[in-house]
């Protein structure tokens, strides 16, 4: 029997580990063939579906070359499916798995995705269709994945935020004056990245990051200027951590800040906080401001946590393993609250982790500096290391999909 | 007699390359006292000033950690000398180099700088002193440095841009329909570092950056639009670098992308024009638009070449080599035209680049295709080599000034 994997929702930067997980899952659980289908759940809808060169894969190590690829190297789709499994689409995608004799599909996503996980069982259950297992395999920066200590492509995000913003902080030190530097850092709803920043003050002699803001803070905007105020009492040059998502308790940012248009899934396209802020403060506080958006950049960065990498690995490896196993379970990480770091694999029911999402434990917020010792002891490990990159030219080279398929 | 060095201006990834080529030159050439003027001028003029520990400097290895620190770690500023030469602020500046028994005074800087290094000789002149040399050595990643083949900062700049372009390729290529992304990338007057993005493309398969627009363009945005519904025939996801200075030859975006405010030289501070333009690509041609800005991040980024900081410590050295030799000539960067690429270093008075601009040589600017030829082969070089970083914790540490002054 065969094999397929599909890649779905955002891009992280250890994607292609979980894809290298299930591919090399593949190879040892001597699957005859692997198949790779093109954006997401649409390669399998319109047949554009590629299969693995597993000598290739093999013999040009192209584990280690997935291993050091950003985003999805197999594209992407931010497709729905239809709520009623009477839809034709349905009955084309399940035709597809058979024409190409598949017993284990590997759908990595995030929760968006693991709705069409879902989705795809119940329509197995109510067709009587035994002989295929459709697993999930979770991803995704915004850590917001329900079941999981963390999400894969958390850390290598966090580890890029981080490191960017101590390299920011030796330039905005530099002249002698007071300026407040807003950054803009990825996160809708959860404030896990925005948050994730403050770990850049571990073991400085002074903070990198002097204020944070989240969407799950409740502050007016007087409020945010009187931190701001305040801060600048004892620190010339702010940095303050912005999570896309921050909107004052009064909403008087938020016509401004949100667009007027969706995605797929009905969330809202947010942008342009920090830049809004760094001009309230320029004007009312009278100070120089200005707004740094770390954009997508931070989440197919080539920066990529070692430790992230290994355990997208092993989550892409498990999903295999347990559609072999013959079950619908979702693999997910834990961690054992130990001395040093350690993690661990369990399996769910994709129902546990589709359409919801994991908050920072309420206990965290309390304020900025237990959030700061909560949110670093949780993160360091999660950035540990980084994966080798290949540089030519004095330019990253990534491995292509050509260098490893029939 | 003793030596002390400034930093002024923007920061560079490699300016610290250049102090730590003076203060080796300074201890290798027997100077007694290395002095650090904090804030560039502004040190001077107020007594700010640190003295380098010889031994740590030398025991610490702190010439490489320098060499791998971005951005000016003894601080910069923007003060411009006053016009006439009668202002006691001169005055002052001369009370402290003869107080701290200055013979040799290295200034690292810009265009902006070497007018500041242009004012103080002229006084020195006029006031027959003889026994200060003070030297300008020039800095800037915008490359718009005269009589230099191009200027210690850009090569890293330039590393930096090519290879988040790569990444963010990556990224781009993702979903299944049309898209064009804007990369605001610095340059106001100049776009060398818009242009070389365009070295991205080397050795792809596949464009990695579609169009770039300069400030040296002359275009309507009609143009704009026409060239980008021309390139999406070919290319689904157009990459389009994009210098902050470009703007449309009718001035339609001009009003809603520059802000009010100056800088201290009397620079328009210049924002958004990507955002702009990907607002006004959504909406007249109905296509998924969105903008990214590099911003200040990739003038201060520790993807440092390792090319760029070798050349930026040798300017550093020659520079107080200069001042030794009783000249007031600032050391500049020719390239050899020979298989290979070559170096060499001469020395011009400061009139030849204080207050001047180099551009992008007109006939380079033909067409997309002979500018990408043109800047990449200029390019490939200056951004070769990587300078290792040091990372604890999964995040990088940088040398402080407190590790090596008394």
């Amino acid at each position: 029997m065969n094999i397929i994997v599909a890649q779905s929702g955002g891009p992280t930067s250890v994607i292609n580990s979980s894809l290298a997980g299930v591919i090399s899952a593949g190879i040892e659980n001597d699957f005859d063939k692997i198949y790779l289908s093109l954006h997401g759940i649409e390669g399998i809808i319109n047949d554009e579906i590629a299969e693995v060169d597993k000598e290739k894969y093999i013999n040009k190590n192209i584990k280690e070359k997935l291993m050091a690829r950003p985003s999805s190297i197999l594209g992407s789709c931010r497709f729905k499916l239809p709520a009623s499994l009477d839809d034709e689409i349905y009955e084309k995608i399940f035709e597809t798995l058979k024409a190409y004799q598949i017993s284990t599909f590997v759908y990595i996503g995030g929760n968006d995705s693991m709705d069409t996980v879902m989705k795809l069982n119940e329509y197995m259950k109510s067709h009587n269709i035994n002989d295929i297992n459709i697993i999930g395999c979770p991803k995704t920066i915004d850590n917001d994945l329900m079941g999981m200590d963390h999400s894969p492509g958390f850390g290598s995000a966090a580890k890029y935020i981080a490191s960017t913003l101590r390299t920011l902080r030796t330039d905005v030190d530099i002249y002698d004056l007071k300026s407040v530097t807003f950054v803009e850092i990825m996160g809708r709803h959860a404030g896990w990245l925005a948050a994730s920043a403050l770990s850049a003050n571990y073991g400085m002699d002074k903070e990198v990051v002097n204020l944070v803001y989240l969407p799950e803070d409740q502050k007016s905007l007087e409020q945010v200027f009187e931190e701001i105020k305040e801060a600048l009492k004892y620190e010339n040059n702010l940095i303050v951590a912005l999570a896309e998502g921050f909107r004052d308790k009064d909403n008087k940012l938020d016509e401004e800040s949100f667009s007027n248009q969706n995605d797929a899934f009905g969330h809202k396209i947010v942008s342009g906080v920090a830049s809004r802020l760094a001009d309230l403060v320029r004007n009312k506080l009278e100070i120089k401001s200005r707004a740094v958006e770390l954009s997508i950049v931070q989440r197919t960065s080539n920066l990529i946590s070692k430790t992230d990498a290994n355990e997208a690995y092993k989550l892409g490896y498990k999903a295999a393993k347990l559609g072999i196993d013959n079950t619908n379970l979702v693999p997910v990480l834990k961690r054992k609250y130990v001395d040093g770091y350690e993690v661990y694999y369990e399996s769910v029911s994709p129902e546990e982790i589709a359409n919801k999402e994991m908050k920072i434990p309420e206990d965290w917020l309390f304020d900025k500096k237990t959030l700061e010792e909560k949110i670093t002891a949780y993160i360091l490990p999660l950035i540990e290391g980084s994966i080798e990159q290949n540089y030519e030219n004095g330019m990253p080279v990534f491995v292509k999909l050509n260098d490893f398929i029939k």
